[in-house]
């Protein structure tokens, strides 16, 4: 008897210990959306719906201090993609004090020209990229992934909200490369009462085509792989719907899993599996703020997205790549999004851009030899400096939930949840003495480390220097998401005319963007 | 490349699928003490510490919906031991409304004489029975394990309290079989201060000789491993002081983790492990009021140890028996510590008594079909009906963390957790309209499910029937935890005359204990 028998039903994973060659590797970066830590039954759902993921963590290696470059979407994409911390590729705001911005469809920037990005890179050795799903890294036309280093897209640049009206406010588009192939509500169907919708299947059989022909072509591939059916309003297609114990978000979070054992098993029955490494992690925390039926589990861990509490930046995290990462591994490395940057450079053997700061480490000596690297974890807010981790503790220089005007409206980051003197609701400075935490001991935040202590002397010190040392060299980027038009939102975007599907723009208004939290 | 080839070395399990008699098999019941749910790395307990624990579960069943009766250690070993819930077996109070009692040493009670416990059934196929660590029954002679049908102990009667100076409090005496070996703090160390003690090492190897004698015998066995490392006190031995990301609470976890895998290991070795069920659970949720350093996680779930949430009764647990119990599996059986009583009746081949309720299931179709059978869980504090779970659903009619009194001297519950109308500290009684969850979709007890909603007047329909069939049969045993007396605590325990270590009790004047929660 052992486990394989029982488990490996599912997909069987077959391969020697003999290691592919590094350059050439196939890189899947699986970026989910909203989906917290505590989401998978490897992470302690209690549903325990995940069997693919818990399969893919069993036969790889799971990261359970992995973390995002910051708790929404947008700047946590943008630093994934240039491997830099937003406060640098410019993915913040200066709009109002430590507030989280994104790529709403009114946003007037997006990455900058001057981002070098992950695929860009690749093309050095010949890599076919493509995206499938959101991108986010701005919607208007030059901001586009086709623009941006990827060959292929097939995905949405903002989230999936709506249905609107597209006389005040325009449904969001979904492309095929660089034109519009239809709207979301419209051609692409999302029903918000029944949550019923194919875009998951759509992004599945979108994925497995392009494997299958990079497979043929025997070119090395970069797919960015990133379904939202996890965003609010959470959707599943009608095979899933109803199916999980945990409700609508459960049911989606059941198609995803589904959908990356179907991923898995197509590399292994292409052969290509001991070639190709595979990542998959989420890009901020569970949106607990949208109740049960809308939302994820952050676990342990306290509050959840838009926060720089644990819950709001701790990811899941699996590598995947039989032959090559040891098999039922655990690191307890610091990694970072910022990381899949860096890594997927060396995996394809491509040197990072010399010309600039990269944050990103190289996790190949974690992921092959489960070394660790030291290393900082820098939790920001806009331009923000909030909190930072070195090993086990966590110095929080700045503590929020969110205003007492927002909360007073029923928006909240930490329902159920509330620790006096951390969670607040007003923008508390530490930065004279900070809350300390043990993460082993006090995964939720909840006992902060007297200051009387030595251990609270020796941290401050060890931290104080990480501190002084990053802001020291950091030179912030010109904030991308500052200034908002309703002139720039998807009206008319490439290929609306052959669809007749192009909307009258407003006159240009432009106004600094508000970002409440 | 397989799970096994990385995973089982540790201990390899290697047998067909011939399934062991069921008569004859010996049992194991390993109960921790005041571990939660989330301590175990198979459950997301972040450092993910407790290899051997999750490769137990890797090859056997795992339970995440099994419960403890009540959210304290004594009601919940004789609901263990005896099938029943405290409320007919006599373990609880009736002094004040809704308390939860147990045995320190001025308890005058204990186990009744009416109650017939797990050994002495398994008496009648000629299992031999030996109970290693905390019984916590009742500690004065007539309520000893050797009283009830086992025929060896190794342990104390009540918690490893201390040091006390032994003129106004005796230390708690440890036992071999019928007479005491020494004190704890005096022949039996922990020190408080640094963490350090050998009981778990003891513990192990006391098992470990134990199942070699009844192997080399080839006679049945029940073994109660019922070690109490994790209760505070929290103490490891020096291998595991300081080894644990999590601090001594985590030393504590990784030791008995490590005699876990050396227990089932010992099993494999004699070649008996495919004729052994083995069971692990803990007795209630972690006591998350005694701070970091002393308790452990109840990961996503609400409050702890003491308390009717979710925190204070769901358990870990996982069943074990190669060849018998499918590897790799979960099972949604909502599953309780009685059962193990009647599942291991049913395994040992004897019949339940038929001349009292038995509130355990016999889970064998649970463990060798994965079927569900339909039950309630109760959950109760005193004789209070606090809540009941069926399905998916819980209804609390009750509910309080604890009082303003006792909160406001620091004693909290529900660190960092706080739920308006769900969390108070005042007795909130809801039996006209139960506040009724969906477990599934919010396992944290956060959102009330509006009684407005068809969904509600369902559940309260099928809830209430089941409520009713239960008031209507129940017979509250005689309270047993009601009177405490100075002159019933440790102070001359069978054997202390050859130690020289006998105590002079006071006189006796009993009085009605003070139950504060």
């Amino acid at each position: 008897m052992s486990l394989t028998t029982v488990i490996c039903v599912l997909w069987a994973v077959s391969v020697g210990q003999t290691a592919g060659s590094q350059h050439g590797t196939n890189i899947i970066i699986m970026l989910m959306d909203d989906m917290g830590w505590g989401d998978l039954g490897v992470f302690g759902e209690p549903s325990k719906e995940t069997p693919n993921l818990d399969l893919m963590a069993a036969q790889g290696m799971l990261f359970p201090n992995f973390y995002t470059a910051n708790p929404l979407c947008s700047p946590s994409r943008a630093a994934l993609l240039t491997g830099r911390l937003p406060v640098r590729n410019g993915f913040y705001t200066t709009n109002a004090h430590a507030r989280n911005a994104y790529t709403p469809q009114e946003i007037v920037g997006g990455i900058s020209p001057d981002e070098i990005l992950l695929p860009e890179l690749l093309k050095k050795k010949d890599y076919v990229s493509k995206i499938i799903g959101k991108w986010h890294l701005g919607h208007r036309t030059q901001y586009l992934p086709l623009k941006h280093g990827f060959d292929e897209w097939f995905g949405s640049p903002n989230c999936h909200f709506g249905p609107y009206n597209n006389s005040v406010c325009p449904n969001i588009p979904v492309y095929n490369n660089s034109e519009m192939k239809g709207r979301y509500y419209e051609e692409f169907e999302i029903n918000v009462k029944t949550g019923e919708s194919n875009l998951t299947q759509i992004y599945l059989k979108a994925s497995l085509d392009f494997i299958s022909q990079q497979a043929v072509a025997q070119r090395p591939f970069f797919l960015y792989w990133a379904p939202d059916a996890t965003h609010a309003p959470v959707y599943a297609s009608k095979r899933f719907l109803g199916k999980s114990q945990r409700g609508r978000y459960g049911d989606a979070m059941m198609e995803l899993d589904d959908s990356i054992g179907q991923i898995l098993a197509h590399l292994v029955s292409l052969g290509i599996h001991n070639k190709t490494l595979v990542f998959f992690t989420s890009d901020n925390g569970a949106a607990v703020m949208s109740g049960p039926l809308q939302s994820g589990s952050n676990g342990p861990f306290l509050c959840g997205k838009e926060t720089t509490f644990e819950g709001g930046m701790r990811e899941p995290a699996i590598a995947w790549w039989p032959g090559r990462i040891p098999a039922g591994t655990v690191s307890y490395q610091l990694g970072s999004v910022m990381d899949l940057f860096t890594t997927s450079l060396s995996v394809a053997g491509v040197l990072p851009p010399d010309d600039r700061v990269i944050d990103g480490l190289d996790l190949s000596p974690v992921l092959f030899n489960n070394s660790l690297l030291d290393r900082p974890i820098f939790y920001y807010r806009g331009n923000q400096l909030m909190a930072v981790r070195i090993g086990q503790y966590k110095a929080h220089y700045w503590t929020w939930s969110n205003s007492w005007e927002e909360f007073n409206k029923g928006i909240n980051f930490c329902p159920g949840q509330e620790v006096p003197g951390v969670t607040t609701h007003t923008q508390e400075e530490h930065t004279m003495q900070p809350l300390i935490f043990h993460l082993g001991q006090d995964p939720g935040e909840r006992y902060p480390i007297s200051v009387e202590s030595k251990e609270y002397r020796d941290v401050l010190r060890r931290v104080t220097a990480v501190v002084e040392q990053h802001q020291k060299d950091l030179i912030p980027g010109m904030p991308q998401l500052n200034m908002c038009d309703l002139a720039v939102m998807n009206w008319s975007p490439p290929g609306c005319e052959q669809l007749g599907k192009c909307l009258k723009a407003p006159e240009s208004n432009p106004w600094k963007c508000d970002w409440p939290h």
